[in-house]
Formats: C-alpha cells, sequence, structure tokens
C-alpha cells in the first residue's frame, strides 16, 4: 500500500516551502525551495511537526563553521514518508516516521552494542551536506544548493533523510508531542535512565529546567527517584516541574551567593545529591552541579552543551572548605557513553509511556 | 597476649629516630624525636618498612599550605603495634597492621557503602595534625611539634595513627611488599577493578608505568583484559610491564608527534582502549589519554595527581579530524567513586594474591 503523496511525486523534485537560515543570527527566510528525490538509502519524508532545540538556536548564531549559510534548520520533527530511494528496507511510503540526528546503520560494532549509540560506519559530524556525497538534496530557486543541518532540516515542508537516521512510529501518537521525542525528550530521559542509570531511592537535582531538565525529572522520576530537585533562576518552573516528578525547588537567584546555593542543595540532600545534571549548556553550571554532587558515590552528567569555544576547566586539586581533596580521591572518571536516542534507537521504549500531561506541557514548544 | 614492646614502653612516651622534613625541598634529617603514647581510638605502631610514594614527594617540595614544616612524611607502611590508647577494639600489641592514609570509621554511612570509601564521620583532609584535636603526637627535643602527615607520618621508627586508619594484615607477609598495599598497589589494582570495572576481554591503555600504572596492569590483568598496552617515554618498562600484564607498549618519544603516537594506541585497538588510565599525574596526560579512548563506551580513569593549581582543561566543543563532535554526544559523566584502598578497607582480596614474582619488583621501591 503506497501513500496519498507517492503517486504524483515520487522520483521527481518538489517545490514546497521551507524556512531558511540566509545569515547567522537573521531571521529564517519563508521561501519556496526545491527538494530533490530520494537517492539510495534516503527517504524523502512530509514534515508534520516540527520542534525548536536550542542547538537550532546555537548554529543559527554560529557566523563561522559548523555555522554554514543558506542553510535548513530544524532537527525535532515528525513526518509521513512520501517516497523511498533504492536499497531502503523496513520503512515504506506512507509510514510515520520521526528524523533523528544521530545515525544508527544497524550493523556497525557500535549500532549493535547496548553500551554505545554512536555509530561507527555513519560517523556523526555537524557537517552541512547529507552522509557520503557531500551533496545537498535542496536548492533554492535560483538553483543555489542550501546546507542541511544535523542530517534532518526539518524546517521544511519536505526533507531528504538518510534511513539511518529515521525511526518508524505508531501514527496514533499526536505529532506535536511525537516531534518531542525527535531530540529533547529522548536527550533528557536518556541522561537519567540510561548515563547516569538512576537508582530508585535516591536523590537527584537538575540544572535548568528547560524542556532537557523537565525531561530529566521525568526520566528520574521513571527511575523512582525519591528526591528530585529543579534548580532554576525562574520560579514558575517549579509549579512546571512538579508536573514531571520534581519534589524541591531552589532558586540559586534567591540564595545570598553562589556557594549559599550549594549550600542548600548540599544540606537537602544530607551532603550532596547522587545524581546531579546540568541542562542549560554553560561551563560555569557544571562545575556548580559537580560541588552539589555527593562525595563518594555521585555522579555528575553533563547534558547541556556549551557554545564552541566554552572550556570546562577544573583545578587538578579540588577545594572543598579551605581544605585540599585530591582530585584522584574523586577518581574523576570520564564515560563517553551517551544516552541521545538510545531511548529510540533501541525501540526498548514505547514512546506512548511519555504521553501523560507532561507532555502536552512541552508541546507548547511546538512551533 | 602482648607484643614485647609494650611491657615497657606502653603509656610513656618513645624517644626514637624519624627523618624529618624541616623545609620544602631540603635533605630529611635523621633525628630523634619523642613519639607520645597513643590517646583514645589511636594506637602506636614500630614501622617495620616504609616506601616512598610519589606524593610524598609532591608535598615535601611543597612551601605553602598544605605543605607544613616541620614534618614527618611518608604514608606506606608496615608495622606492629607497640600500645594502644583506650577504647580500641579489633587491634591489639603485637598485631601486624598496615596504617593507611584513607579513613574507615566503620560505622558511617560512606563505610558502610559498597560504592564509597570517603569516610563522611572523619573527614580526609590534606592535614597537618590528628583528626580531632588539632595536634600532634610528635616532638623534636627542643620540644617543638612536628607536623603529621596525612594520619600516617611513617617516617619514624615510631608513629601514633587513628585506628580508623589501620588495617591488620598476616604477618607472613613479606614487610617490604605488603608496606605497597598500603597506598600504590592498592590504588592501582583498585582503579582497574573498582573504579573502572574492567570487562573480560577488553583493552586497557595505561599511561605511566610507574608502580601505580604496574599495579593498575596487574588489576586489568586479575579482571581478564585481553591486551594491555604500556605508554611510557623510557622503552625499557616494557619488560618489566609483561610481568604484570601487559602485552603491548607504545613509547610516545619515538612516534613522530603527540598526535600520532595517539593514532597509533587508536589504530592498536580497533577505534580507541575500552579502558585508558593516566598514572603519572599530569594534566596534559589526561587529555592524550581521553583522546586513546573508544568512543561510544569507553572509560578514561585519572589516577595521577598533578601538582596543586595544574587544571584539567576540555573543549566544550572536542575537535577531531577538523570535525566537530559535541560534548554532550560523548555525555562526559563524572564519577566520584574512588577506589583507593577499598581493596583493604572491604577485605575482599587477600594481600597473598599480589606476592608473586611481579610484586617482589614493586618491592625494589622499598626505602
Ligand atoms: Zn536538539
Ligand atoms: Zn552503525
Ligand atoms: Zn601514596
Ligand atoms: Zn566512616
Amino acid at each position: 500500500m503506497e501513500g496519498k503523496d507517492s503517486p504524483k511525486t515520487a522520483g521527481k523534485p518538489i517545490r514546497c516551502r521551507a524556512a531558511v537560515a540566509r545569515k547567522a543570527g537573521e531571521p529564517l527566510v519563508i521561501e519556496e525551495v526545491m527538494v530533490a528525490a530520494p537517492k539510495a538509502h534516503e527517504v524523502r519524508i512530509r514534515i508534520i511537526c516540527t520542534s525548536l532545540c536550542h542547538s537550532d538556536v546555537t548554529f543559527w548564531k554560529l557566523k563561522d563553521p559548523p555555522g554554514y549559510f543558506p542553510r535548513i534548520l530544524g532537527h525535532e520533527a515528525i513526518g509521513v514518508v512520501e517516497s523511498i530511494g533504492e536499497d531502503v528496507d523496513g520503512v515504506t511510503e506512507g509510514d510515520t516516521v520521526i528524523p533523528i540526528f544521530l545515525p544508527d546503520c544497524g550493523e556497525c560494532v557500535d549500532c549493535k552494542s547496548t553500551k554505545s549509540n554512536l555509530c561507527s560506519k555513519l560517523l556523526f559530524e555537524v557537517s552541512p551536506w547529507m552522509h557520503g556525497d557531500e551533496t545537498s538534496r535542496f536548492t533554492d530557486l535560483k538553483g543555489q544548493a542550501l546546507y542541511h543541518f544535523l542530517y534532518v532540516s526539518s524546517f521544511s515542508e519536505y526533507t531528504v533523510v538518510d534511513i539511518a537516521h529515521v525511526v518508524r512510529v505508531d501514527p496514533a501518537i499526536p505529532p506535536n508531542r511525537a516531534c518531542l521525542l525527535s531530540c529533547g525528550v529522548s536527550t533528557g530521559v536518556g541522561a537519567a535512565w540510561r548515563t547516569a542509570n538512576v537508582e530508585a531511592g535516591s536523590t537527584v537535582a537538575i540544572f535548568g529546567l528547560g524542556a532537557i531538565g523537565l525531561a530529566v525529572a521525568e526520566g528520574a522520576r521513571l527511575c523512582g527517584a525519591s528526591r528530585i530537585i529543579g534548580v532554576d533562576v525562574n520560579s514558575d518552573k517549579f509549579e512546571i516541574g512538579k508536573k514531571f516528578g520534581v519534589t524541591d525547588f531552589v532558586n540559586p537567584a534567591s540564595c545570598k551567593d553562589k556557594s549559599s546555593g550549594e549550600q542548600v542543595i548540599i544540606e537537602m540532600t544530607g551532603g550532596g545529591a547522587d545524581y546531579c545534571f546540568e541542562c542549560v549548556g554553560l561551563a560555569s553550571l557544571v562545575h556548580e552541579a559537580y560541588a552539589c554532587c555527593r562525595k563518594g558515590w555521585g555522579k555528575t552528567v553533563v547534558v547541556g552543551v556549551d557554545k564552541p569555544g566554552a572550556r570546562l576547566n577544573f583545578s587538578s586539586f579540588e577545594v572543598s572548605n579551605q581544605n585540599l581533596i585530591f582530585p584522584s580521591l574523586l577518581n574523576v572518571t570520564w564515560t563517553r557513553n551517551c544516552s541521545w536516542m538510545n531511548l529510540l534507537h533501541t525501540r526498548e521504549v514505547s514512546p506512548m509511556r511519555y504521553l501523560d500531561e507532561p507532555m502536552s506541557l512541552l508541546g507548547k514548544r511546538t512551533l
């Protein structure tokens, strides 16, 4: 059975509207573009719904590479497969799909492993092209190529995506919620569930209650955390956070200073939270999160992404109460394990699981 | 049954020789000192054998706090209990013991946990005193107090140690080997076994084949690692390393440049070692180890301690092959779990397990 689009348009370029980023930091321009037919291993998707992730904003502002212009941004979306290229298995016209910026070839040692989601066959790079041939599927009406973004480019009525970047989903999921599974919700839930592997009964502190932070709370709640402390300079976030499992709230702006904010969290948790999550993308906040983390067994997970050039800078000795503690005592362990998209790629989680009231709040971010 | 020392000396100060660090970086002075009787919860130990750990050298050089002078350094040792203070259980006169710089009160949530070895009752601080009363048990013959070091101060014929810093061991263990369990061997074996929890069949790269690095190799071998790559600028270390399980060797000084050395390790391991250990104490080497670690599931463990003021500095974006990879893709996880002394404290390992030929090589470090 073929989708309704396919008889008319398959194999031909499609003319449609897209929001094009012409220059760094300048308003996106809604214009008509040409979207080429999918090549081998590719599908063309009619986007139903796309949302805005902070990474879109980060790259929209970047004057220099990995900022490229003109470009079609967007990487959180849901759509229906309009047509497929050669050698496409498992996905066909009419399927409801979520495009994902992280590839999953399904064949390499990483994709087969439960310990990694960084495909070693199709490398994830912040490239402006499709995989492999370094070409674009988009042109403007003057014939100029438009750059891709994160292999998705969902700010367009149609886009072309490699099948390694596509997951089929239940079409019954409301699209304005399902699109969030494409990046933010999976990142946050996965950070709590896969990266940190939050233990039941443990304490959690979440720095930044944006979409990612709220999704971390949701993940921590699913894992059975007993106390989930939201930390945000906007006190309105507490009410929203409660719906995702946040049990306590600290507004650092209401504390005397940074260290007294940290002290509040350390006291609330009897020595520091078992798990701390940085969900804003500020290198300085990583230090704050680390300082609030329980010595001995605490884990601080860095979820946010700071701008290019920002540095994480730790003293080789760590100072505490005017005394010095060896970093080796802390035995900083750097794990490269990543949970981004693991949730979707491994298909262990039904997206339906998230479609309760909290998700509808996240849905407000939908464009 | 009481030890042979006890009838004569218990309850009185002991006059004995010690190697005193009078000034930062100047030769230790062998002089006579007075060692007070142990107070409550303390034991006085006749040191049989003490070895030199690099941390002794680090603190010997430090002009400013946590460098303190005059001080009795030394924290890797074995001895016999000469006398005990009040309220001392489980250890008595004549027991062969290893003093340990990390406390284990045996009562707090950390000491009872298998996930932590950072006692939360007796805090580990690089303090120049005994716990609690901030006094010294050492005086020189002019009556001046001499500072303690890491609660051990083993560069003395007698020392006084809190019972939380003492472990009984089998007196049959040759003392010139057993003393190494006091810090170096436990640190290295524990880093592989407890902190990294090296999986059987995995690949390991060890940066620096000093005593710690060799002990990491021993730990990785005990865990069943299939390939253990030693990295050292001294090629003689390969032959020594083989006795501890090192299967391959890379001398970065023989490679064209730093990045070609990294490339060699990445190629040897088909994409990076599953576990990398920094065992020198150079912040820059942490970066190198991190670069040689397998993406997706690799773990880099920082075992070495750089000098105070040294910084670990990571780009918030990580650059690779002129492409950029998000640090969040790597999802850097900071674990404060520490394996120092866990081996001894939890008593899960018989020290005898280490007393094979490799240990006799480590024994050469004994003073
Ligand atoms: Zn995103
Ligand atoms: Zn793959
Ligand atoms: Zn030591
Ligand atoms: Zn304790």
